[in-house]
């Protein structure tokens, strides 16, 4: 006779023996069609999973975590959620990890809590890795994670001299191609609109924006920059800034992301009366469908989600835990440039 | 000599004895430092947390668990992030829960997920809540999540007969509020936006602005209504289907969810030129921050979120898992009119 499953709580459960049972197969094989990426032919699968209806039958992922280790969960710890870009991503991450039998454990950083508070909180479930959309993150917590065998994967952002690797877009590159396109299109005088001072992806997408135009031979001097917090608020903040220092409006304005582009194009043209691309140009970087809605229409340069929530999900590595980690893998994934209306230039698309 | 902890991975763990031991206190007491809602003294506590610091100690809550049943995870379902409200909700869960010392195992429905699949695969993990913003829930699961104690709470909507209790603005009322305000500026004709029309949100602002609207003598032939899928595309779609019926432009519509009102009054102006509030009246209902964007200036009513937030984690009971839940609960909570552009009246706030 069968050995009943001995976690309960309270009332009468269903075990996977009474599964096994009715569907006439062993116990192993119920314990394989629960367990993501286990070998089993789709029809016991099916079987087993037909059985367990019948009878409302729930497997106990903490009793099994604690011989397997494996939670199946994996946390993500969302730094933003003032700019959309982080929902998609969310949304994103949410299909492709439930696709997987892999559930999310979120954590949404304030001022009561940075990125060093969560990993601290995380650990104790035993998660199967963190993904991080937040920048600040310490070497201490990224070798306690490591201590305990949990792959840490930052996105959208690295952490140099941090062991912490991670999935990003070519941002430089981006910028690179922004400038190309306002060069193009005539402009001579610029102003960006940078985001976090602490994040690498500001940083990278501003390098790369500088370094072609000061190839081109525009003078740092004509190169103005203005902090825009990566929020809507704050890009109209930083067009309120760059007319109050009383310059000449620029040709053109990069904002380092679409949410900060946005409220850039709101404020030129509600406050200033000023006409986009006519009076001045704008861009920005992410293509969130916010920004291709008809009042924006903005050029930018696409972040292929898709493509990185993937890759960060293959570098977790889930289901093989055994698997070495690559802590070197650092190879950005290309943008695509959007044609859209707010530079002159290629027909939209 | 203490008892070592068994719960190892392989690696040598410092454990709540040696915790203990460094910071003078009893194991019990490391215990209570690490367990939301249990009583110690303050200095206790901040003996316990500094010694764990200094010894890289994290407590095993998946162990824990298993002899509490308490995991301090609550699973929340996010039926649709298109719309931000839901964006806005989750930052606010995360930081009212986090707070608490309470973590989220979130679940995003898609196409290939709906309710009843979440709640399926959110059991094993014993949470300690289900928090519901979707809208489609049956019977069987709700019987199957009380069976096992966790209780479900339903966020900005509930589901008649199913035992599954809730927390919700006052809908009917808000819309009554909205039709108000169209009379009292002079509007005669009008046309309704509507979202998911399984939900009873929607249906109950609906109902709530049409019986106002009946009552003052307005007949029903002059109030339209067309399903706008609660999106800021969907809104604008309403608005390409309203005008595409030919008949007269109405003179106010109402946007059953701001992000509608929006798409709409985008619609309005881009596609058909035509202006808000002088052609046309708009409002919408949640007040998100995207609707007091300078572009919009949205009227509408705001969802008291915080306070609706803080309700529900109250009905979690999450202190007492043996407390009674009081599922007759069902109390709106009324919200409040913001009157900023779009409908002439009181000067904006």
């Amino acid at each position: 006779m069968p050995k009943k499953n001995k976690i309960r709580e309270g009332s009468i459960r269903t075990t996977s023996f009474d599964v096994a049972a009715l569907a006439g197969v062993s116990q192993s094989a119920v314990s394989r069609a629960f367990k993501p990426g286990s070998s089993i032919a789709a029809e016991t699968r099916e079987k087993v999973l037909d059985a367990a209806r019948k009878l409302n039958y729930v497997p106990n992922s903490i009793a099994s975590s604690l011989t397997t280790h494996r939670s199946n969960i994996v946390a993500i710890i969302l730094g933003d959620l003032n700019n959309p870009f982080y929902t998609h991503v969310l949304e994103t991450f949410g299909r492709e990890l439930q696709a997987r039998n892999r559930h999310i454990l979120v954590f949404t950083l304030n001022e009561d809590m940075g990125t060093d508070d969560a990993i601290m909180r995380l650990l104790p479930y035993q998660v199967d890795g963190v993904i991080l959309t937040s920048a600040q993150l310490s070497t201490r917590m990224v070798g306690m994670c490591h201590d305990r065998g949990i792959p840490v994967v930052l996105f959208n952002r690295y952490i140099p001299n941090t062991g912490a690797f991670g999935v990003r877009c070519d941002n430089p590159e981006g910028g690179r191609e922004i400038a190309e396109a306002f060069l193009a299109a005539g402009a001579r005088a610029f102003a960006m609109i940078t985001g976090d001072p602490k994040g690498t992806t500001s940083k990278d997408r501003a390098t790369g924006f500088m370094d072609r135009l000061v190839d081109a031979g525009i003078p740092r001097s004509d190169i103005k920059a203005y902090e825009g917090s990566s929020s809507y608020e704050g890009g109209a903040e930083a067009v309120k800034a760059m007319m109050a220092d009383g310059a000449k409006v620029p040709d053109a304005i990069f904002g380092i992301n679409d949410i900060m582009a946005m409220g850039a194009m709101d404020a030129l043209r509600i406050e200033y009366g000023l006409k986009v691309p006519d009076d001045v140009m704008v861009a920005g970087f992410d293509d969130i469908p916010e920004g291709a809605r008809p009042p924006y229409q903005l050029t930018t340069v696409r972040q292929p989600i898709n493509r990185m929530v993937r890759a960060t999900i293959d570098l977790l590595n889930l289901d093989d835990p055994h698997a070495e980690i690559d802590l070197a893998h650092d190879c950005p994934i290309k943008g695509h440039m959007v044609w859209r209306n707010t530079i002159p230039g290629p027909k939209p698309e």
